[in-house]
């Protein structure tokens, strides 16, 4: 039977990487212990911070939000309706989860539907961009940004955090790494600081594995969407997270340490832009005012508006 | 039937990566335009130059000999017998076939044999340093070296070049990547410039994959040693390769991109150290006298001695 370090009984979890096997109470701490560090360490944000946790009903967000609560952060939701579909009705089931979370714990949730805000769903979005060959999952990026920054400037939030977990930021490092998209690896980093009219961005949970959050959700009895979303099969980033999966099984360890020996590399290759992580000159939207790279419209405002002429 | 681009006889190869599909004449052709092209784009050395290449009498080295003598370059071979055993005497096997090339083509062959040289083989020389968890193809790799500069220096030549190809370049550079070994990083090139007591080294065949240089071997009817260093078995090198196989049987041309682009990077990552790869200081070493990067004996030295007393 495998032990517990800690107390002795019985462990629920084994992590190699660590060498560190735990039951479950100790567990759901050190998941707690371990997020206040990584908040600590890379200066995300303090206790005086009003904190707006963007949620999409899956494992990483619910159970980032989850640890929050319980270290006395304050926290609000924001739940983006993006109108997938999928057997289950994707975005409408995992809104109810989600509601479901925030109204058991009393946390207050902003929600944003984006047929009814910007007059398409993302695959409605995706669909008419055709010509710009665009993705569903360019499209989503495009107006989760949008609307995160949006609705935490709107309501004065200090900082806007995500549930991106160690296997997501592994995957977006190799595919950079692939390609040496030196831009993109200077600007992958845990916790991206304020720029005027951008809410700092934080990344609470960029050191667990995914196999890690899910666990805290279960073993904290929080109910989530388990479904992937229908538009992530066959992605890069999939097919990149197998690879790195084989990896890991090989060498335990091998995606922490990849990632936690990325970001010290980063001290050496990117002095200068170590604490400015947006050096580039910023102006504000012409439509909605959020800072964008070039003057005139933003790119989100453009796929709008080109959207409202074509229909 | 697959076409020649050229003739539109029947090819004998398709490289997916370059949509080039080519019959043996003009892939044979194909290979020493590219070889040269790599030659001159690297600026790794010109016709007036004599070149010492290291042999091991695999493919890789042995059809780099063929092209670069066809190319009318003024080359010799290196042979160096490691003492590697295997079913069929790895070691003497190799010597034998890469005697057979130099001869049938009426080139020089120097040859070294470690035990002869040094005392030991590479298999008595990790044996004896297991106290240092030495393995074989760290020592291996350390005998080399010391032999190829101490070759290149005593007979004058201008430069050292080695067979390595495509594959065993994005092999170190994904190792490298993984652990992001910043200095290794910086100093992987396809050529590195002269320093005092070193020959400048090159891989001409650095943009090839290995199915191109073993096609090449073939399609020359050059007789080389098919198997595989026993001692490579299991390694991380050959783990490596085999998951980039699999980036490349679902994207063909990510290994070639994979190193072009970081080839590329360099300049943006590491724009002080373009030209100068070894900044550090280098001393002459006590007992053989090449370059050593602390005052006192060399590496290779100080094993050699340390093997002496324990004997």
């Amino acid at each position: 039977m495998m032990k517990c370090r800690k107390c002795n009984q019985k462990a629920v979890i084994n992590m190699r990487h660590h060498k560190l096997s735990l039951c479950k109470s100790h567990f759901l701490e050190w998941v707690g212990d371990q997020t206040e560090r990584n908040i600590r360490k890379y200066k995300m944000f303090t206790r005086n911070d009003r904190i707006l946790v963007a949620v999409s009903g899956g494992k990483d967000s619910l159970a980032l939000w989850d640890v929050l609560n319980k270290l006395s952060y304050k926290t609000a939701g924001l739940y983006i309706h993006l109108g997938i579909p999928g057997e289950d009705h994707y975005s409408t089931k995992s809104q109810i989860l989600t509601e479901k979370f925030a109204s058991e714990n009393q946390l207050l949730l902003h929600t944003v539907n984006a047929k009814q805000e910007f007059g398409k769903t993302i695959p409605e979005f995706s669909e008419s961009n055709k010509r710009a060959k665009s993705k569903p999952c360019s499209v989503c990026g495009l107006v989760k940004r949008h609307t995160m920054n949006e609705i935490a400037t709107k309501y004065g939030y200090d900082v806007l955090v995500t549930g991106h977990n160690l296997d997501d930021e592994v995957s977006v490092l190799f595919n950079n790494v692939l390609a040496w998209q030196v831009d993109f690896l200077r600007r992958q980093t845990p916790f991206i600081p304020a720029k005027v009219g951008l809410t700092p961005k934080a990344k609470p949970f960029c050191r667990f594995y995914e196999r890690e959050t899910a666990a805290y959700a279960f073993l904290s009895n929080i109910e989530y969407i388990t479904d992937e979303c229908p538009f992530s099969e066959g992605s890069t980033t999939l097919q990149n997270k197998e690879l790195l999966n084989q990896l890991e099984h090989k060498r335990a360890g091998t995606k922490l340490a990849f990632y936690l020996k990325f970001l010290n590399a980063k001290k050496e290759l990117f002095p200068e832009h170590e604490i400015d992580h947006f050096s580039d000159e910023l102006f504000p939207c012409a439509v909605c005012g959020q800072p964008t790279t070039a003057p005139g419209k933003c790119t989100f405002c453009r796929m709008v508006i080109r959207d409202q002429e074509l229909t």
